[in-house]
């Protein structure tokens, strides 16, 4: 498929299912997107003009962006809006059908990091759209989402609503990376209301969640322990060991106190250091993840990190340097919306269970755009929109019922609807 | 070049400088050295005629084998002794010049696996000659040490001398990998006398070592930490975390007591964790590295540092497994071998300066070879030719000094023939 | 004072806070006790016959109980007493006085290892009650406890109520070492209804809580490394190195996963290791505390604390040992005695705050005592009797608000009074 | 026995092992060796006088000194020089005999803490001469050394020798703590040749060792980490845990790498922590123990160490404070002074064995005072005085064969004059 006009919601999935991007790579998504939205009369801003380039979290090497741009022109990728990114992802979009409010619709775009399951238990091997790259997977639903997000901007074709639409294609959710930059622009500023969507999480197709609350705060580092080799047989002494730097925080990093105001986490993900095994280590480098229940707490277990490390590092006389992968923030939805979304939710075909909130156990970037808007006056919700799944989410075996992308379509465009009219 | 014959030894050299292959992965070098013995009439054994299979360390993966058996193809290497060769490299060499004693002479013949300088401070780049494959490079003189082997293999084709010449060109002497299977053949119950070289270690062109002696031990282990993955944020303590095994492990690894009787080492090389930072990791991988003064100590060193990673393990709940990557042993060269090298090192044109016996402070897998020769009752001597260098061993500025090569061939050749007369 | 028959509540409590007398030490206090309620008609069950002996949790040394009884005796214990409980101490004593149910009333009788604020500004000691021994100190109101205990039995003397009392005197809460084995006798399988109480804990004089809930379970383990002693300079390879094993203990323990279902602690306190620095160390010890919100996240911290604790020795191949230094459980109130504690205690003088139940941030080993009661098909509550203080529980300028002694004993008199009548 | 005149050297040896003093207290053994040498005509300095009070190392609190000083004097220490020597131990003595160089011998009088072994199969014990001290024991033959001191002052009495006789009775040799002190004061300065002298040291009676050499430089550090309680239950994150700072420096101190020119220590003895095990930790101190083979390599521990426990302290927020707690260095004989012992042994009944150098595998304050010999130009050397042991140094069990004694006296007294006279 190298255009999406013309397509179903759920063909367009399925080719975005087997070519998913990872984060701040979704040129290709990204484009054909554009070209659609293009074609129904939308104002766009792309790459740089849709991201405060320079808050990006979490970017790949320019070798790797330049592959990804060149991957996305050998499958299709219109080449106009490619030209019209240029290294950077990210898609805002603007329709105006009335002289009412001004209503966000925030969708992410990115696929993760994992090989797909290729045997006929999955249904996205059997019916032949499962990944086409060997280390990239939709496996949260993202694909979905985009679906959703043309199909909202299709929905108001014919009958429009009083006032403007500005859909959100925001990239790089996964790790937290994509939506602080997207919220740091002014894209934000004249919208009255934001929802927000995600499809899934655990509730079954037919049910709708009117708002998640109160996501984890988190944050990502990346630490690099730069010491100097030497010969581990030969002179040991002469080396300043980054390995034994980073055992050391390791240690330390996981006997953080917890705190008594609330839940704290703290996670090590990946470790490496690629030095021989007869030379004391130059250079070593670990990822780590900390969380709170609030953002206080997010920064009292990333204070005491950067203290461990620091320290970890004086201690075996090593330099380190740490930059931000990725980072979410919390929100309170606002009560209006929610119950706006709950009461078109029970006017949508396929919906057979509405709730109101409910406490959100991971974390979430929209929780900048969010924000964002709510400190501008505005007020957001952060939807749910029940979708089946055989297996979990980020696993290999997972997949979306996808009767749940017109049910989303369905209970967005009546959310803006109403939202709009004030109703 | 696609063969040897009519090339000189710095040609030659030169050819594998351009064409390093990685232990295990020698099909190219090996090819070529068969081929022109081959034509010189010597008897072969090659691959798993060579080395005993089940006793090969730190082997690649298949895929890993099958691409550099099929690069060396693509680089020219003889068909013929690919076939013959199958997916294991090494090879003896056998010639009758006369009734006397059997001689044979050990070179190693492998790369490491580092990128190599390519500006035009290094002479190889300059003179173009640099290392063609991205992350290999010959950078410890083995290149060298092959183009002696021919050399000695060609000395013989006019005057022979009363004996029997064996060739060992051994694979995968870099981290001690070739050497013990090699030396669990029978071809080296035959051998009388054995002589093994190295080029360079800090000694000037010119001069020559009677014997490197007591090399330490050494033993390298890949352990693998295998715990159980949960969310970090949702359930933390449902995981069992290798990485937590592995930082304590490090820590304890580094603190494992000083020994009384002489020196060890502990060096703790690669470490990797490849999981997501929100996954309690369920992976994490390290090699390590022990070492000793004599075999004792090494095994003190070896047998802590396997009770501080089985602990470890056991502390966080995780799994764990240990695999030998490589392993080398201590020798003393026998007296006899030091004066025959010392005398015959005095008649060869180039050389300058001929000292006896040094410590060896480094390891060598030529260990081996050489003790089970004189477990049979033969001697031997493991012999060191001067060749300037303009930087470190192992390091990205390496080269020789080519005119050490002609040396090193009248060095042994001469070491031979006397060995074999007994003068 | 060697006798407190003839003494008002708020002497004896003042005789007590200057003879204060750790756990398992309460010899004089006890003794006295013991007299009185002999002499009004109590049935009495003194040491072994109070607890059971076995089950007894942090017992000091021989010499020191030695030392603590012999204490006791020079500050005028009656010596019947004294010889009746032995070694042990403990009291329960029963009196009946109609057909009615038997109420049960616990205090708890132990000072605290600390020692008293000896300046003016210090109530007690402005006054001459300071205490008399140099490291004990009644910092915690158990005097005031012990005495509104006799008050009660007091009480009743001249009305009685419609059934029997049962009064438990309890050594060594300091610690959670005397609740369990005083639970663990058969005193409790006749009590229908429980009443344990503690003064102050942050409500001023005049405030009464119907019932503290969910106290925090813990366990205080002691462990000892025993390693085997070498020369450090001389061959530290020869020992086997306790210090070291605690020293991985330590950064182990803190880094025990939090748990996702509540609240975990865990802590080290005492330290100690005694070795000459040029020994490797043969002997070391801790004492370490586990906390869960619940039971089953006590045990989950145990059971990874021991974990710890085990593979920590045998990575570093020395022996240890564990005991149970201490322990709590929790419990829930039973609301009908919530309600008849809150009913009681609008009908006391000096009462002029009632609450129903709060949950209770601390530990408390009177959790074993109402448990058992519980499962015996009774009911109890935990009640706080408010007394306003200078200064926080367990320092050096604590201090109890006298008047709370009589509004004690009033609330207590009537609950149970109430409870025998069911009203 | 209050005095020691009339007194053999071998009543002496059993007095002084029945009243044992450690470092700092020796008032009694101090001020006895002061009244005999006093009656014998030597110039005398005594306490501040013969130690540089500043660079005392190791010194116990005033009160433990002020109960040894007391209790001296109950065991019969002269009034006038315990007065005389204040609260400070050491004595140096001076007499002329001759017109010759100056000579000095250094014996050091101080005890172990330990207690020593009261059963039959110990001769102390079962001939009544062991420890009267409950926890200190003459277990390294101090007291031998100083009956040795008094026998050579005595042996001078009637012939005298061509020279002045220097006498360094040097306190708190145990712990490296008294030799720093008595070396930075000028009674060195005029010592043209000095001997010091130990007995035993595995060797037999009979045999005499001309000079044991370069002992191992150390240093031993005690550190105290201070941090700020919180309850450990209530608020884990308020608290500054000093313990975890100390198990973070226990780890990675012992993990201090090894060095390549020689060999290194490290020791943590003594830890402790008082703090409750609810009470997140104030003050945790340990002290620390570093050797090297020379100065350099004990300086390279040192420095680790510091950045060690320097760095844990700021990773858990924690301050510290370190002191030296005592210190030893390193030194080489003076090869005429060996040969002269040598000479000297020859000619002393009872001696049968005489070796030349020899290294000392431990370490020796005396090295301060031989290296200020050294450095103004004079010449030592540290004399072995073979004595048969039951048992090691340092243990329970250990006793000297007083034979050794008059050994001692002659060849000390021999070399004295040996050196005096030059020949």
């Amino acid at each position: 498929m190298t255009t999406f006009t013309d397509h179903t919601l759920t063909e367009i999935r399925r080719d975005l299912h087997r070519h998913p991007e990872e984060g701040w790579k979704e040129f290709r998504t990204t484009a054909l997107v554009a070209e659609e939205l293009d074609e129904r009369g939308f104002e766009l801003w792309l790459g740089a003009e849709a991201v405060n380039v320079e808050e990006r979290l979490g970017v790949p090497s320019d070798d790797e962006i330049a592959a990804a741009r060149e991957r996305a022109r050998r499958e299709g990728a219109p080449e106009e809006y490619l030209d019209w990114m240029g290294d950077v992802t990210g898609l805002v979009a603007k329709k105006r059908y009335g002289d009412g409010p001004t209503v966000g619709v925030r969708v992410d775009v990115d696929a993760l990091a994992r090989p797909e399951a290729s045997d006929d238990d999955h249904r996205p091997a059997r019916e032949g759209f499962a990944s086409t790259h060997p280390s990239e997977m939709h496996a949260c639903g993202h694909d979905g989402h985009t679906a959703i997000g043309i199909g909202v901007a299709r929905a108001f074709d014919e009958e429009g609503f009083d006032g403007t639409l500005k859909l959100f294609f925001q990239p790089a959710e996964e790790g937290g990376r994509g939506g602080k930059p997207m919220s740091e622009t002014e894209h934000l500023d004249d919208v009255d209301a934001l929802v927000a969507l995600h499809l899934g999480l655990g509730e079954e197709t037919g049910t709708v969640v009117g708002g998640y609350d109160r996501p984890l705060s988190n944050a990502k580092v990346d630490v690099t322990f730069e010491g100097e080799p030497a010969h581990a047989g030969g002179a040991p002494n002469e080396g300043r060991n980054a390995l034994q730097a980073l055992g050391t925080a390791l240690q330390n990093l996981y006997a953080i106190p917890r705190h008594s105001e609330g839940k704290t986490r703290i996670n090590v993900g990946q470790v490496h250091a690629d030095n021989a095994q007869n030379v004391i280590c130059e250079e070593a480098r670990m990822r780590v993840e900390v969380r709170g229940e609030d953002a206080d707490l997010n920064d009292y277990m990333m204070d005491r990190a950067e203290r461990v490390v620091e320290s970890a590092a004086e201690m075996h006389d090593v330099g380190y340097e740490t930059s931000l992968y990725g980072m979410t923030t919390t929100f309170e939805n606002d009560e209006s919306v929610v119950q706006t979304v709950m009461r078109a939710a029970e006017t949508v075909d396929g919906v057979d269970h509405v709730c109101g909130r409910s406490p959100f156990g991971g974390s979430e970037d929209a929780s900048f755009l969010v924000r964002r808007v709510q400190e501008n006056g505005g007020v957001a919700s952060y939807v749910g929109i029940g979708a089946s799944n055989p297996a979990g989410h980020h696993t290999a075996y997972f997949d979306i019922d996808e009767d749940a992308l017109d049910i989303g379509v369905g209970v967005v465009t009546e959310t803006v609807r109403r939202l709009a009219a004030g109703t």
